[in-house]
């Protein structure tokens, strides 16, 4: 029994993705708004999303959808956020709220807020949530039940405004914290985008790999490996929009990786065991830290779970 | 209800960790051995062992535990095998056979294979299962279920006694393939050794990094990174043991996986948004493959089981 309690009149969703599919299930799961429109630049997308309920409306143009809303969010990749900005600039209402779900947020800001009309609040958000899976049918209203949702304001975001786009997303389930966008895209991409291209580059070297067949990559898979092409199967788009949309951060925390990786191959090349022994040691205190934080369960799963065994 | 199939009449697991308390428990669930003997060299462990009945007798020394056994699994780091060979040899009954569990296995052959004696089989082995986790109370019956367990023959072993350990291993739950020491090294660079020693690199680059707390790279631990800290949380002996024992192959994998990272870094600097298309396109391939060959669900948990959030 959802409790109705809407923070928002009528919520447009410009894009329908994993992100946006999901924050529609979980809407509906609280009853957080009184229509939500929807638009996607496919057609094929859109038609998926009729066919299985995702939005009240689904609408032919971003204009359609964002016309008279009160809380616009973009879930497009983030190389698409200006001209979709651009688009819905002329209908926005005046005191609705555009926000955003990138995962970058400065080249975000960059992009936006020049579109923004006076009258209109710019509230950018990112939700630390996601799977492997991309498109209108991955979503689920869970996706973001204790995960954190960060929101971004920029100078000058109206109190009132951001306390409501806070709320909304409590009321999607997330944890919500305040960060500045440079911190934020630092953060990011210690913890996630430098992990992102490194996995996708371990899983292009296997494939790469004459000697070891692909069949028996993919057949001995075993724990490790399993995990990196978990994650280097994410949306391309989405992620080609990362790295070229948060390229000093990335570009720095690569150069530290780089540099530590020599570390550890130069002590395996000369033996040294014991530099081995205590970095690894080292790095289990951080796994016993998001464990204590709630972040992940401590099931032996290992990327596998038991249960779907 | 077990289905009672002894497969060897004593079976002794030397090491008493993940991966013995695992066999032990598959063992008793199938009724593949009519006794089964165990020692650690901990005190602790051997007392935790008797506590929570892993094993059918928990012996105080190796050579005891191996005495008239007709399997004997060494199940210790890699860099312990030579010695534990060394002391169980003069016990060994003529006709056993000894095998191990060890991941690298051209280093483990070289270290055991001179103290077998005479009249004893010696057949390494090496099951692609694992968690995170490590100790007595880690095991549990179902972790070799559906997995792949690689049998090593040696020059010369002979093929009823690998006919009877490719049974056993079977009853265990795992599928079973023969493989040479060299491609298995390989194999195992690849698909395991690697990611591993980057995934704790990644860890040890965000634990490094000052401008980041460690409060806040656990906090926001999305997906990507946690699977790194999962991946990096394992034990730290073994996982020193397999890089120092399979050097060759993990630095030239190593070598193969910078040449890559560097062409990834080089079109994140430049903007080369093609290139990053269509490399995480082709990645998405491999994912695919494992998910069909059964390694892996489909299931969007990203690392995090959906029922346990």
């Amino acid at each position: 029994m959802p409790k109705q309690n809407p923070v928002y009149g009528r919520v447009a969703l410009i894009g329908l993705g994993l992100i946006a599919s999901s924050m529609f299930w979980a809407i509906k799961r609280a009853g957080l708004a009184g229509e939500v429109t929807g638009y996607a630049r496919s057609e094929a997308t859109r038609a998926t999303a009729r066919e299985i309920g995702l939005c009240d409306r689904v609408c032919d143009s971003a204009a359609e959808a964002a016309e008279g809303a009160d809380l616009v969010v973009l879930c497009v990749p983030v190389g698409a956020m200006s001209a979709v900005a651009a688009e819905i600039a002329p209908v926005l209402k005046s005191g609705a709220t555009v926000s955003d779900v990138g995962s970058v947020k400065a080249a975000v800001i960059a992009a936006i807020a020049p579109h923004i009309p006076a009258g209109v609040h710019f509230i950018p958000a990112h939700p630390l949530a996601g799977t492997e899976h991309s498109g209108p049918r991955s979503g689920f209203a869970e996706l973001f039940d204790n995960r954190w949702s960060l929101i971004v304001p920029t100078a000058g975001s109206d109190a009132a405004a951001v306390a409501k786009l806070r709320g909304f997303w409590e009321g999607l389930g997330a944890n919500v914290e305040e960060m500045d966008a440079e911190h934020h895209d630092l953060v990011l991409a210690v913890t996630s985008h430098t992990p992102h291209l490194i996995a996708y580059t371990m899983v292009g070297v296997a494939d790469d790999l004459r000697r070891v067949t692909d069949s028996e990559v993919i057949k001995y898979s075993a724990a490790g490996f399993r995990d990196f092409t978990r994650i280097a199967a994410s949306d391309p788009t989405m992620w080609r929009d990362v790295f070229l949309n948060n390229k000093e951060a990335t570009l720095e925390i690569l150069g530290r990786f780089t540099e530590e990786l020599f570390a550890l191959q130069r002590a395996i090349r000369t033996g040294d065991g014991d530099m081995l022994h205590d970095y690894f040691t080292r790095t289990r205190a951080i796994r016993r830290g998001i464990i204590e934080a709630g972040q992940d369960t401590d099931a032996p799963d290992f990327g596998r779970s038991k249960a779907g065994s």
